[in-house]
């Protein structure tokens, strides 16, 4: 390993509610201290401060009333370069404040070969599916509850009306009425059924949503049954699970955002979203990640969406990945979606493919011509 | 694995906001649908309805002005009994939306048979301590960044003091400047040392932050030096992973709470941080559950803190477990912590004990005769 310069840090920039300038200051040396050493100012050793182990504040604005934006330094091997740290110095016990928010990370080079990001990324998944002008089609198995033969016909009709990505719903995990390995294994042999017929190239990513021993063994599973992704929610699995099993098995990632919506939902305390869902989620290894896009069923505004895809997407030291819009979205929000995302995005269409009475295989087959049709 | 009957439920208590009673039966029929199946309600085949698949509304009152309280119940076993699919019931998509917040939940019988709980709980540890009559008292080496040889001493005269738990500041993990094994190895055998000197039974607890690969073998390192309990935060490591070490190694949990703030610091939206850190820190094996106490450094009310306790001492079908509160707290609100939260509980001084210039062991000394002498 590497010697990290004392000199070597990431920069947080966090807003935070003050009344004044004086306040805000005060707030901001809290923080410094606070995700650092933790302890009572008068305590810190005065070698601390010399070697950078408490957190620099770089600069303090003011950009509206009340509000200040401070950009606090954090020395990098204070994370020892493990995700559960970096999110302790991040937010840890800040989290348990009220008023402070993350609204950016910088992060240096020494985060680029520490953390390994996406396994495949934009480019890797066009490789895969032979698909590199336009944006990809992705729909999901449900609902949890069905029979695995049913949910295995949904998944061939799919793939016969040619989608690029099958996911299952992130709620169908190991239930006893569709126990993971019974369930992955008829649904992949449909889908490759289907493929083998229509020539196509329908992948299927399985939910892992294992317990912390069982996890490791449903993504072996997947891979015996030569499946390429995973769908894994990382705040209800654990976001270094996630970055484990894209290192380790170099298998695919979509990222689910099942639980983290309580970090963004506030306006003045959290971790903006497209900090959580679009940089933390594409350093822990997705290489697609889900987020509910605007005018669907969640509260997000166009502006926090786009710049999500840009956070995915953005040239750094890591390979780009897939946003993914959804959340209610249907036939008639594509080509707006298409002409705002852009090709390098994956579309995703639940419940309105289930919806149109002409059926799975025909509400497939127009979802495909609809996005190759608006391709730009 | 016994057969789960249908009409096994658990019960949620959501708050939510709206305008009138018909507008909050319909934001609670979309809580039914969305935290179960996820599909259009016209796409809800009948028989999931039969099967009771989809969440029951089971009450709805009107405490307040724009705020309605929902009890909603679910199936069992669709959680599959894991940590991760429970998560995702009780809160997984709906944490995306906005204006709804867990107050509380019940757990059936079957839960307590499918989960452990804590592995020791208040009894355990009291038999282990030899300390029956009293709260017991603990501290935190600190701050990150000191060699491993003054952690290490700092743990002796801690011990030499007479607390009963010392745990690593959360923020010590596995830093190059102090490596897990090397630091934990140095610091048992200090306390160890000050243990057989003063015939004091001092128990240390190692923060264990480690990545999903290192995790277990932090743990292993742990026991095979002879420790019996680890701190770990489970919003950073992964919930799941500590109920996993728990019960798995039968080692005590100390549950920090970093990173969980954004839950419940919001009024209206999150999971109350009774049920967070209390029920379910619980659920998921935390023999002591550290929160931040009122009026130290953090936001909380006294309201919240003791029904927190409660929450984590209700005779219930799991052992019970110990409140810890902290965060600022100091040796003259020794006294007060006492009588509200009784004997069964944790009290835990960190900075305080360093900032008195009569040093370590004699501020450890003074703050165990305090707790003696208020024991009730």
């Amino acid at each position: 390993m590497q010697q990290i310069s004392e000199t070597d840090r990431f920069n947080v920039l966090y807003r935070i509610e003050a009344s004044d300038r004086k306040t805000a200051q005060e707030l901001a040396r809290d923080i410094t201290i606070e995700q650092t050493v933790e302890i009572p100012f008068d305590c810190i050793p005065q070698e601390h401060f010399n070697k950078g182990i408490i957190g620099h504040i770089e600069t303090l604005e003011n950009p509206d009333d009340g509000l200040y934006d401070v950009t606090i330094s954090f020395r990098s091997d204070i994370t020892a370069f493990q995700l559960t740290q970096f999110l302790n110095v991040l937010y840890g016990n800040i989290s348990l404040k009220s008023g402070i928010k993350v609204l950016d990370i910088s992060f240096p080079h020494s985060f680029y070969s520490h953390f390994r990001g996406p396994s495949h990324g934009i480019d890797g998944l066009r490789e895969i599916l032979g698909v590199y002008n336009r944006p990809l089609a992705c729909t999901a198995l449900k609902p949890m509850g069905l029979s695995v033969t049913e949910l295995a016909l949904m998944a061939h009709e799919f793939a016969s009306g040619g989608i690029d990505l099958i996911k299952d719903d992130h709620g169908i995990t190991d239930q006893q009425f569709h126990c993971f390995e019974e369930r992955v294994s008829i649904c992949a042999a449909a889908v490759e059924k289907a493929n083998l017929a229509s020539g196509g190239n329908t992948l299927y990513f399985p939910c892992v949503s294992g317990t912390f021993d069982l996890v490791e063994n449903q993504v072996r599973f997947a891979l015996s049954r030569g499946l390429k992704g995973i769908l894994i929610a990382p705040f209800l699995s654990g976001l270094d699970t996630m970055r484990y099993l894209s290192e380790k098995y170099g298998i695919m990632i979509m990222a689910h955002p099942a639980l983290a919506g309580a970090f963004f939902t506030g306006a003045n305390h959290g971790i903006a979203i497209n900090v959580l869902l679009g940089k933390i989620f594409r350093l822990a290894g997705a290489d697609i990640s889900i987020f509910p896009n605007w005018g669907g069923r969640f509260p997000f505004s166009k502006q926090e969406c786009l710049s999500l895809a840009s956070s995915l997407r953005e040239e750094i030291g890591w390979k780009r990945s897939f946003p993914c819009p959804a959340g209610g979205m249907n036939l008639q929000r594509l080509g707006e979606m298409i002409s705002e995302y852009g090709n390098d995005s994956v579309l995703l269409l639940g419940g309105a493919l289930l919806q149109d009475k002409r059926g799975i295989r025909e509400n497939s087959r127009e979802f495909m011509s609809r996005v190759k049709a608006h391709s730009t």
